[in-house]
């Protein structure tokens, strides 16, 4: 089965033995703002977190639990409030959020993983929390998925979700993504939260090779705005519930796993991207001819976070000196004016000194909503590639007064 | 005399021995686009040069010649084109710029800088050039800096000047300073020129020193949008005229010199920062309590940098928690959540703790013209002050569009 006929029978639906609820619990306005995963069975989970070093009480608190734990049973998510920079009152909040839950389910605290998004320096109102559980574990259900796909949003305008199925030893495995994020998105990873939910019967350390190998060419590969956030938080939990025979690292089943993990880590990213704050074109970078993957990876950042790049992208304006410049302005190694190349939409704009282009040739460039920048530094054979959006007005706009 | 009398002292005027003048050769509509500066005699030139690895045609002309160079007299500059990019035929082209003002003015061409500002990867328009010279000659004037100042304008709104004078071994030295700069704007120098003219006898070596110690604190230290220029050029011509005892390094004299270079450097800093693309506000950076110089820099410009902090700035919206997570995604030793402090216009936000303050002492923050940010990591005794602006719609808009 080829990617794309996999992605023609994708719809979103959860994988065997999950349940998920998302409710209005009154931290946001109106909206749903409490969700909740739970799985029948305890399901192995793997984890990557954010590398800010002003992490959130629900971060530590989880990759804690994670380091020790055999396995959960259940995630539970606020929206509105990150429980950041709340010293440890906010680890006491989170451990009680954390204990709430796993009163209200029956399950032990070690069984229960807490996240939380949203203004960093205020206390988690958890009484709010607390009285949203009642009602969260009477809406469980496997046709939720939506309900709690919003319940996780910030300042989304879409919620994301993605679902692939893949036969693995016969038998149907279904993977289930579902995560928030459009500002402060980052390396090494968005301000983004996702629960990427599966049925596969897998080992722990197969489940966390595949997450963190999938995790660098999806979420670690996008950027909004060059800021890194507190909450960054990717969980894979897999429940063993579509009885494939156990997969392990570096086999056939591995390799058909990782690829349909593959699918729904990168179109989440690119979600995010493509619902990244006041943006209105998503920006494929592409380094490439870069003496090493990493050199590759500083250009295209560097050119991914530019404002002159990202709001000349915005003017439909292809200013590709900008896109010189920025790649100029790193230290990577083997830049050379004199041989880099800038391929604009296909249309080679620089090759070594400017080319004198006709406006047939030029005038479509930047204009889709999708926009393709190549730079061949012709220093290597290494490349990479980010995704990024423009910059708009509308960005400063919602960013002038997020907490007011 | 104190700094603050000096300052009341100052007029913006020419040094002796030197005249200059700016005109509309035709590069941009009806405003002026060529500039020159003459001294007498041969000046001492110093000069500090983007560290961009695509470096345009003019500054590595200039910055080969001020290597070999004993002195020059005469600083040819353009707006409007940048000649960056531009291969073999821009570096002649800026050759022949050169030539042509040698001509002009019977100099030789080893006595002539060249440089350039405006879009990048076109080619310079020569014959506009050129004939501007001869008009460009018969304006040279000891009152025409305020067309010279303008004649290097791109996005700026505001033309550039300040002057110092010093006495010196009883002699009055004047310093004049005249920059360009608003957009792209960064370390470690932002797209600027500053051309510093002074009548001071001074050692070429310790002219070398001043420049490059001024510089760090002045223009190495502001920062607009965090794009690095292909362009950037601060040359300090000194022409000898105030007839002072020659200045030496180290001496009584230098500390005079290097004092009023400052004032006039971090003037003109600060001056590009204010005028910064759509800019509104001024922000005054400085994180202290690290363990070395480097990290409080490194922290200093993250901050400086982000795009949330930016534009929370620009929103009056004191969110100090993206000043918070800024810090924490830096990779500098010590940072603590629990020790950090946050003082916003002189108001304590954060103390390992959110504080809940009373409206009354935080509606003033972020509301002048001037923002005051204090970051304390209290995990050594270093610090770092960088100067920056805030990110408005009207910064997209003037970049959405800049070459069309």
């Amino acid at each position: 089965m080829n990617k794309k006929h996999l992605n023609k029978m994708a719809k979103n639906f959860l994988p065997k033995g999950f349940t998920v609820s998302g409710i209005h619990c009154g931290m946001k306005h109106r909206k749903k703002d409490l969700g909740l995963i739970l799985s029948d069975n305890i399901a192995k989970c793997s984890g990557v977190f954010t590398l800010n070093k002003v992490k959130a009480a629900p971060v530590i608190l989880t990759e804690k639990l994670l380091k020790k734990s055999k396995g959960i049973k259940a995630v539970i998510v606020n929206s509105a409030n990150a429980n950041c920079c709340t010293g440890k009152k906010g680890m006491s909040d989170a451990i009680a959020m954390q204990k709430a839950t796993a009163g209200s389910l029956e399950l032990s605290e070690s069984e229960v993983a807490v996240c939380s998004t949203g203004i960093i320096g205020q206390r988690l109102p958890l009484e709010k929390i607390v009285k949203g559980l009642t009602q969260l574990k009477k809406k469980l259900s496997k046709d939720k998925l939506k309900d709690f796909a919003n319940a996780i949003l910030t300042t989304d305008k879409n919620i994301k979700l993605k679902t692939q199925t893949v036969i693995i030893g016969g038998k149907k495995v279904t993977i289930t993504g579902i995560c928030k994020g459009a500002g402060m998105v980052h390396p090494k990873m968005a301000t983004m939260l996702c629960f990427v939910l599966t049925d596969a019967n897998i080992q722990k350390n197969a489940l966390d090779k595949a997450l963190k190998d999938t995790n660098e060419k999806s979420f670690n590969a996008i950027t909004v705005d060059g800021d890194m956030s507190t909450n960054d938080t990717v969980l894979v939990l897999a429940n063993a519930k579509a009885e494939n025979k156990i997969i392990k690292t570096g086999s056939k089943e591995y390799i058909k796993f990782f690829k349909a993990l593959e699918i729904v880590m990168e179109k989440l990213a690119k979600d995010i991207v493509k619902d990244g704050e006041g943006a209105t074109k998503i920006v494929t970078i592409t380094v490439k001819g870069a003496k090493s993957v990493s050199d590759a990876e500083i250009a295209a950042r560097r050119i991914a976070n530019s404002q002159l790049v990202k709001t000349s992208i915005h003017g439909q304006d292809p200013n590709w000196g900008r896109i010189a410049s920025s790649v100029g302005s790193t230290m990577i190694k083997g830049v050379n004016p004199d041989t880099m190349q800038i391929i604009l939409d296909g249309v080679t704009f620089y090759k070594g000194k400017c080319l004198v282009l006709p406006k047939s040739k030029t005038s479509t460039v930047y204009k889709g909503k999708n926009v393709d920048i190549i730079v061949d530094i012709k220093a290597g054979k290494h490349e990479y590639t980010m995704f990024s959006c423009d910059l708009t007005k509308r960005y400063v706009e919602i960013n002038a007064h997020y907490t007011t």
